[in-house]
């Protein structure tokens, strides 16, 4: 069988913040057929994950395109691997047939051969939505478990502060901080994703951003005892502030620059007397490094669940054709949590 | 008996590079007596380290002073403690008694009123210059000793790059890092200490930051796989091109910042996005967090020492009236090693 396949790609690198005219929808004809003993599969999408770092792999040149195997640049006319859910539509690999859910790196597009099969796992819903598996309980959910617990390595009682704290990370991260018996602040960019941080995730407290001139004041006034841990998921001023105001061993768990990726100019520059003297940890990290922690992330989140102890807060837009609006709306800060676009029906 | 103490202050608080005419020599009479039970230490200086940091307490202002216990502020007219090794000449204290050999805060002046005797300990010197336990068997030794195993934590083999490499502490750094099996470039600000550096120190490569326009590809030009682990004495453009030239899990101790010592608006923006995708960690220490390496530190220095496989590196001047110039040396580079005044005979 044969389908024309939609997929959405970049018509040139983009350098700035995107814009919907950066992309472009294409299409091509598609035989559901993987050659015996190839390894490949194709797998119809059903929901595909949209993510900021996504824009530094669209990038003309960062930083970030010498990380082998991570943020790969993509060319332009290229398909655009992302992580997502679907459903085997054949399959040339011993360990996928036909029918099988699974999840791993898909693409922005209405069917992914995936070649080798490689990056991809069956997936066992375990009752929890398809869209979960992108989020929750997919790179999400492990980058805010691990980077939390491995990377900040809290003790109850510390205070917490969460960047873009309504986001895909940053409310999950706020959530276990929580459940864990942390005091945890968060700030986003609108009165209605702080209302959602306090009222329904169960921050102590949240600030809009936007309506701050004074970073470091701003967390003094959150934070009049100090911060112990900084989960950044933005960098520039924030990270400043966030550093003038931590506690002597304070960590920072270095997890996005969302910032930096529209304008490469805009560069934190934290006072390193702080960092001396308070004896302060920063850390990047990628949720790849955190695969030893995923058996803790999964049965810790999964109990979560299913007490009805965390929040699952999706953002779903519909159709492939969507994919570049939901995209560049992460940059605008239109999304309230994951992310995600379903692109078809299970 | 009464003396009349010499001793150093500063006349008004110093906020940018020090001068000369920012210190002041003050005597004042000194009765060389102890209250028996006072816990009070009397001690006659012989040796007193020349430190940056000190400059920080100097400061109307620094984020440092709000660190408990290290950096406290130092008033205009007050007396400046500093590491140093003196001898006993009165104890109301019970575990010192005159004529004993100390270690431990003294201050910039011929005699020390040590109060309840803190920070002071009784010197067995082992058959090593007094001056060595200033510097190298001090709280200098430490900090390179433990700020490369305990925050860098080396494997063999793996790359090194130390700046202000000709100081009290990199050029510790550098041989400690040798002796253990790393390659390791150090920088400095004179063809003379680059010399040292690669001729009686054993770097394996070095350079004069001074000649240098374009310090990131400079690092590359030394580091064509990458630097593993960056010794950062100095903070600002050599932060940032230390970064940009790192290998994934890098490290970036961060002991000292003396760029923005004397320029607070001096600050170092690395690129996050290295630091994310590249996994790197930067920390800030002290010397005094490293206590716990301190028997492996003294046992294996005094081994290296007695092996001569460590070369001891000071630069001494003479008597308390030397003490401004050493001082506001340091930020011109005029120091190589170890800056120390000799204050008295034994």
């Amino acid at each position: 069988m044969e389908v024309i396949n939609k997929y959405v790609t970049i018509k040139t690198h983009v350098d700035g913040a995107p814009q919907d005219s950066d992309f472009e929808l294409k299409t091509a004809a598609l035989r559901l057929w993987a050659e015996p003993g190839s390894n490949d599969v194709i797998v119809k999408n059903l929901y595909v994950s949209i993510d900021p770092y996504q824009l530094n792999r669209m990038k003309s040149y960062s930083s970030s395109h010498r990380t082998i195997n991570f943020a790969v640049p993509i060319s332009p006319g290229m398909d655009i691997d992302a992580y997502g859910v679907g459903r085997v539509v054949a399959s040339g690999h011993p360990e996928f047939e036909e029918d099988d859910l699974v999840v791993g790196l898909i693409s922005w597009g209405e069917y992914s051969v995936v070649k080798g099969g490689n990056m991809l796992r069956k997936l066992d819903p375990m009752g929890f939505p398809l869209s979960n598996h992108v989020g929750i309980l997919g790179f999400s959910g492990l980058t805010a478990h691990g980077g939390f617990f491995q990377v900040c390595k809290p003790k109850k009682g510390e205070k917490v502060f969460v960047s873009a704290a309504s986001g895909s990370v940053g409310n999950l991260v706020g959530q276990y901080a929580k459940l864990f018996g942390c005091y945890v602040v968060g700030c986003a960019g609108s009165k209605q994703k702080v209302n959602l941080l306090k009222e329904k995730l169960g921050f102590d407290d949240a600030f809009n951003y936007k309506e701050e001139t004074d970073l470091k004041s701003t967390l003094k006034r959150y934070f009049p005892d100090g911060i112990d841990i900084y989960f950044d998921n933005v960098g520039a001023e924030m990270l400043e502030a966030a550093v003038a105001n931590m506690n002597i061993f304070g960590r920072v768990a270095v997890c996005g620059v969302i910032s930096q990726y529209t304008d490469s100019g805009k560069r934190a520059a934290p006072d390193m007397l702080d960092i001396v003297y308070k004896r302060i940890t920063m850390q990047g990290f990628l949720a790849a490094d955190l695969m030893n922690g995923y058996t803790d992330f999964i049965s810790t989140t999964q109990d979560y669940l299913n007490d009805g102890k965390i929040q699952v807060i999706e953002d779903i837009s519909q159709g492939v054709e969507s994919i570049p609006s939901a995209f560049v709306g992460l940059f605008r800060g239109d999304n309230v949590g994951k992310k995600i676009v379903k692109i078809a029906d299970e």
